[in-house]
Formats: structure tokens, sequence, C-alpha cells
């Protein structure tokens, strides 16, 4: 049997054991797996594209377990009372190909995104970081809030979305988390004074909505929202002036902040950063950025921990036959319907 | 929600109906799909393959469903009990990107390639054809038995497998069919006499179990077990002979009888023979041959017959979150956690 993971099942896990705890962990399996990148399968994801949105399925394997992730991406869903992005994904077992665990992974999605950037934080911004400026009040807002103050010690937020609906919805969900924050009038307002800028807004095309002169010195830049051809939010002087990390190389230079480079634009990949391969932040002065588009083996990691977490519990789906001779097919699963008895 | 067909249920709707006339709905569908190929998305199945076995995923859609399937192979998994192949698909609406199904696929996908077959074989096939060879007694053998009597017209099965389990298992299952049937003690015994040859044998690598020196004239050869890179079971002198087709060239000069051809090698497309605009059987003597190695339009075509006929039943699973307001992620399935609450 198949253990199924549902959005109530995966709430009830997240909300028991608190968000904090959930992207702790999730932090600590993603520098596990990181830090065995090379082990990793790493193919581009599958896009199935239609004129208004997207199916994507993005599957990776480490020779022992297996994921994809089914997400879509539909723009106008909101309209009609439903979310542009949904996720879910499956773990199996390499060794039998039997799909081991199916979780939704909308929310999960939303958790790895957030924990994939304070991972790449802790490595790439300067420890003393307290000012994180948000800059997109949408639905990656209090889960990037959640894991920066809980992993890089981030003790105020300064928002700014300008859409007013969106600043007052974070601010209402985030006002337990203990985090001071205030509402700044516009994204040059909020970075004057950040040690962090998380950049999530839905704005589509590119945009320049950092530019290098906001920027203090030893400012390290999560960029989430340029992650799709077409789609970026840093302006590119920010980019030429700064060091760049990325996830995957090959997939950041069509989707990520650095399709607005040239192809020899250099990057360094965090694993290499994880690995010690090659230097992260090489002095306290410089700019870093992180230009986060998602990649398969974080929903691997995600999975991969709900797995673990779970163990044991959840639904069970009868999603492949459990048979006493597997080499009957017909009788075990049809045999004497043509005699007229129903099958069970 | 999202509809779950588990093996239970597939099991129990194709029982009520029966087989037969789900293989015959199943043969509508492939008709109606093969005949707007054209419409379809057509990528490579993406693999992931271990030194054990291989896990699959099979995306296709005609721009207003979209629909996968994740298949694996594993020979050596009945040792320990488990199929050598297991299945699941997921049908998905395009416009919003959600999932409308999600269904066990390992007994669907049996049905489907026994579709396709007898889909083929009325294209393809002698329409007197009454006598049929079926050379392997494995898990598809039953399968292929229902889907030529019932729509073929073939009224007598001469069986050959070199394990005499397999066919006592066969000769069990089909003795409520109502076919005739005998057991010959060769391939060549039993294809001796045949107006079909159907072939699905498990065996691994380059064999030659059919040669154009057994087959009388007009014969139609149903290869279904040379679907692998180094798998084959028909001597290249009957491809030589015969007038071949296939579901997509391009995936079944990798994986079916035709690997070992040239890539000039000529063969006709199913499709391009069901909307006429390439001939099927040019004369009563030729031998046709129907190089199957199973597509990702064929499982689109089960995934939608099941959705149809399920219409409002089955299981519900909650896959994908239902918020009352889309934009707000955290609120809808966190909100509360932080101050103490639990999530329901």
């Amino acid at each position: 049997m198949t253990q199924y993971i549902g959005v109530k099942e995966l709430g009830q896990l997240v909300g028991t054991m608190g968000p904090r705890r959930f992207l702790r962990r999730l932090v600590d399996y993603l520098a596990e797996d990181f830090s065995r990148w090379e082990t990793f399968d790493k193919v581009p994801r599958v896009a199935s594209h239609s004129p208004i949105g997207v199916i994507e399925l993005m599957p990776t394997s480490d020779g022992s377990l297996y994921s994809f992730k089914y997400v879509n991406g539909h723009p106008g869903n909101p309209k009609q009372g439903k979310l542009t992005v949904t996720a879910f994904g499956v773990l199996s077992d390499v060794a039998t190909g039997y799909p081991l665990l199916i979780s939704e992974m909308t929310l999960l999605t939303a958790l790895r995104t957030a924990a994939t950037s304070a991972y790449a934080a802790k490595l790439l911004a300067r420890s003393e970081s307290r000012v994180m400026a948000l800059i997109g009040a949408g639905a990656q807002s209090e889960f990037q809030t959640l894991a920066f103050q809980e992993l890089l010690g981030i003790r105020e937020i300064v928002v700014f979305d300008p859409d007013p609906a969106a600043v007052e919805k974070y601010m209402g969900n985030a006002a337990a988390f203990g985090v001071a924050m205030r509402a700044a009038s516009s994204a040059a307002e909020a970075v004057s004074d950040a040690d962090i800028v998380t950049v999530c807004t839905a704005v589509k095309g590119r945009q320049a909505i950092i530019s290098r002169d906001m920027l203090k010195p030893g400012v390290h830049i999560n960029a989430i929202g340029g992650d799709c051809p077409g789609k970026t939010e840093l302006n590119r002087d920010v980019l030429d002036s700064a060091e760049v990390f990325v996830e995957f190389a090959p997939q950041t230079r069509i989707e990520g902040e650095i399709q607005q480079m040239g192809a020899e634009f250099g990057v360094t990949e965090l694993w290499e950063v994880e690995t010690g391969r090659k230097a992260g932040r090489t002095n306290a002065g410089a700019v870093t950025v992180f230009d986060s588009v998602g990649f398969a083996i974080e929903d691997f990691s995600a999975l991969r921990l709900v797995h673990d977490l779970m163990e044991g519990r959840g639904k069970r789906l009868d999603l492949v036959p459990d048979l006493d001779d597997p080499k009957n097919l017909y009788g075990a699963l049809l045999g004497g319907v043509e005699m007229g008895m129903r099958v069970a």
C-alpha cells in the first residue's frame, strides 16, 4: 500500500510540530542532499505548455529513492477561486519501483522554497544580518519570514507590496511570529536599511524592482520571483556587481534572474559552497544573490522528510496490486468475472 | 478534490461491466484519439534507470486534458512477491492545471495494451481471421485473448509457452472465455495454422522466436514483447518481408522490433491508417506486423475512459488545497499554529 498525505495530514503534521521546527528539519535535509549533489539524477523539468498555463513534472533520484513533483502554473486561476500554483509529489523505492508515498505539495513547496532560501542565506549572508526587506507580500511571504526569523536570526521585517490588501493579509498572519514589522511605501525605502532582501513578487515580465544604487554593501539578496522565462525582478546592474549563486546553472540560465546575462556569466552552484569546493561570500562588503528557481532535489528532500516524519501514519492507498502470484494479474483481479461473478 | 480509483475500484468497474465491454469501449476511445493524433503533445518518456530497473514518466496532452503515467520495470520483483511492472496515472484539466483523477494503472495498462493490439488488428488483420497463436502465457495472455475474441472474432487459440505452469495458469483463467484452446509444443507448431500471431514473452535479449518460414501468407503479427532496447522477439527476416506498423516511429525505432533494422526502414504509423492518410494491409497475402511498444496517448485514452465511466464515483483525495482566498495559503493552512493552536 502507498502512504497518502493530503492537505489535511500535512497541515496537521506541520501544525503539530510547528512550522519552525519543520523548516529547521527541512534545512538539515537540504544540506544533506546538497552535500551529495553529484549522486543525483539531474534532468530538465518536463513541461506541457498551453496558452493559459503550464503543467510540469520534476523527477530526480539518488539511486536509492526516486521522486517526482507534479506542479502547475496558471495565472488566471485566482479569478475562479483556484490557486495559481498547486503541486503534489511521489516518493518511490528505486529497488522495486513501487511508490512509497504520495503527498500534497502545494503547502510543502511553499515550505521547501522558504527552507531553501534560508539554507542558501545561511551559506551566503553575513551572520549578523538582522533586518530583512520583504518585497512582495504574496503566498510566499509568511513562509519566508518564519524561515529567516528561525534560521538566520532576522528580528525586523520591512515589507513592501503595492497592494495594501496583501500587506494587511501578511501583517495579520505574521502578527503572532514575534518579529518587528513595518510597511514601507516603496521598494527603495524597504531595502535601504536591509541586511537581507527577499524579492518574491508575482509581477510578470522584465521588472527592475531592485537596482544596485538602492543596496547597502554586504547585503544578501534572496531572489525568488524571477523563476520562468521572461520573468525577472532584479535590474541587471545588481547581477553585474554581485556574487551570484544558483541551484543548477543550466536550469537557472533559462528561468532565473541570470536569463538577463550571457551564457558565460559566472555563477556558483550552492552545492559547491556546501561541499567547500568553491567559496561562498568572498568579503563582508560584497553583495550576494541567491537566484532561486526551485529544483527537483529540493522537492526530493521535502518528500524524504515527510516520509520520515510520517512513518507508519497517514492513509493507505491501493495504488499497486498486492498479488499472491505476481504472474497472475488477470486471475487475481478479474478471475471469475467471465463466469458471472463480480470481483470483491 | 481529486477522484481516486484504486485497484479495488478499477477491478469492480471492469468486473461489473465485464472486461469485454470495457475493452470494446476502450477501442472506441483509442480510435477517437488516434484519429486526432496530430493534436497531441508527443514527448519521449522520461526514464530514470538503476542497475536493477527503470522508473518512467509518460506525459501527453490534447490541449484540453493532460495525462501522465508512472510505470516501473523491475525484472527481479517477482522473486520478492512483487510485480515486474506496476503503474498509476493522473488525468488533469489543462484549463486549471488541477488533477481530476488519479488511478491505478497496473490492471488498466494490461487492458489498454490488449485493446491497442485489438485496435491495430482491426485495422490490419484479414477480417476472416479465426485462429490466433499465442506465444507466451504470461500476464498479458488472458487480456489479449479476450480482446481478440471480442473484437476480431477469434474462435481458437493455440498457445505455446516453454513454462508448463504458465500454460496451466492461462488455460485455467481462459477456460470460461468460450474460446477453443489447445497447447502447442513449439512456437513453430503454434503459428503453423494461425491467422493472427500474438507474441508476448518476457524473454530477455535478442530472440528470434518467430521466423518467416513458420508463417502462413496473410498472417497478422501482434508483437507485444519487443518493447525495450535490447529485447526483441521476431527474426529480422519477418520484418524484412512484412508491412510494418507502429505507434510512434521515433520511440519504436529505439524500443521495438525495428530496433534491429536501420533508421531508414519503412514503417507506417497507426494513426495514418486510421485517418486514411496511408494504406494498411495492401493485399490478402501480405504479412502485417504491429510492432507495439506502448505510447502515452493510449494511457490517455484509458484514463479518459475511466474518468467518463466513473463520473461522480470513487474516493476523493485532498491532493490540492481548497481555499477561500487563494492568495492566503499560509493563513488557510497554518493560521493560528504560531499562537499555539493546532490546525484542524
